[in-house]
């Protein structure tokens, strides 16, 4: 096994940093690491938002449901789908671009060119030994966040990714069994299956938690996604990124 | 610079590859490292189809739009992503996780885990001295690639992903300006300046494709934007998707 491959099998999301700041040279290194992913058709839909204001840091941490690691790290990227630049070539070069940038195609080549380039930035700060978390939790508030960080229409803002010095280790916490999430020339979706090997790994999530609360947690991994998911979440999103000029038609 | 940074920044697609297959335990190392990925609340939104059929294969390079390479290479992945698990733990557990699984919110939160699995298994790829290519093409036709692989409702694929020996190497294409791209505290969309950065990049571009083509290519990048996004492609992605059960609400 390489050193890469160790770093990414390696992961685990950190939840508290030491106080030091990232060099602008390393966040430098992380952004250009990010743009070194695939995208779509050359289309570089994405931006990047570091925010090194720390009045700027606790407003999002609070909008993130009051995670302090979110104000407290190295540094704070917010990763974006982008097609502003691309609404303003369309003017520039008179091409008729609207119902292509507003169709769900192009929200969904968004996210995915953000995420692969976020993914980068990620595997590339753990490989300078600095630990990671994604920040879901700024979507609670996408209208505070745009208002915050000043973004125009056609940006969403996607997740945020908090870097910096680990100053308390986590574990690798167990993904699900191999054989149900890769398949081989055809989707296996046989129920009785399916109930089988995840009944296995809720053995497995079970354990992980007991063994880390003294016995305290006992949280099956469908127990919590039947619970996560009864819980209507964050409605106000097909409402927001149409608003924004996305996923319309 | 550490291995992996250079790894990141020296990727270009490869669109020509040997014969050569993949092994078991190589495309185990790359879903393990897909796996590995963070995901969002534990959810692992995602599955990964690997196509080892040959017809299949061919089948998906017709529907790619005819691209060989989505046929001919060490091993090919189609990553999904994936609620049907979701929602049949909703129905094992008794909860009603529907209006969840469908909300806008969802689909990106499953988009954005499939992404970041994926391009950990990129990275992974290149680690290993191998080399890759995402296929969109794939999304001209979803029903077809649904078929094919005989996924469930709540099943969508997003993109392929070719990996094998590199038969022709190629070179880095050239970014969006740092600037352009990486923003601090406040997105910068000053019209004048936005334009001057992309007169610069047009430029660069332009060079890299007459170097490449003995001058007979000279394309800019806003120019490619324009003709590309005035062509309006797969528009039918809403109704499929929300026809899958996502992005409904």
């Amino acid at each position: 096994m390489n050193a890469t491959i160790e770093t990414i099998l390696n992961h685990k999301s950190i939840r508290k940093f030491k106080e030091k700041k990232l060099t602008d040279q390393q966040i430098e290194t992380l952004v250009k690491s990010a743009q070194a992913a695939s995208t779509s058709s050359y289309i570089q839909a994405y931006s990047i938002i570091g925010v090194k204001d720390e009045q700027k840091k606790e407003q999002l941490a609070e909008i993130a449901g009051g995670q302090s690691y979110v104000a407290n790290n190295g540094h704070f990227f917010v990763f974006c789908a982008d097609l502003y630049r691309h609404e303003k070539i369309g003017e520039w070069e008179s091409g008729d671009v609207i119902p292509s940038i507003e169709s769900t195609e192009k929200f969904m080549v968004a996210l995915i060119d953000a995420a692969l380039a976020a993914q980068n930035a990620a595997v590339a700060a753990e490989s300078m030994g600095l630990g990671i978390c994604y920040i879901g939790g700024i979507r609670n508030d996408l209208y505070a966040v745009s208002e915050l960080l000043n973004l125009p229409e056609r940006v969403v803002p996607l997740f945020g990714l908090a870097v910096g010095y680990p100053d308390k280790e986590t574990d690798v916490k167990p993904r699900l069994p191999y054989r149900h999430v890769y398949h081989e020339d055809s989707y296996q979706s046989q129920e009785v299956e399916m109930k089988k090997e995840l009944d296995e790994y809720n053995e497995i999530v079970s354990s992980y938690y007991k063994e880390r609360t003294n016995g305290k947690r006992s949280d099956s991994w469908t127990g919590q996604m039947a619970k996560m998911l009864t819980n209507r979440h964050r409605m106000y999103m097909k409402e927001f990124v149409e608003g924004k000029g996305f996923n319309k038609r």
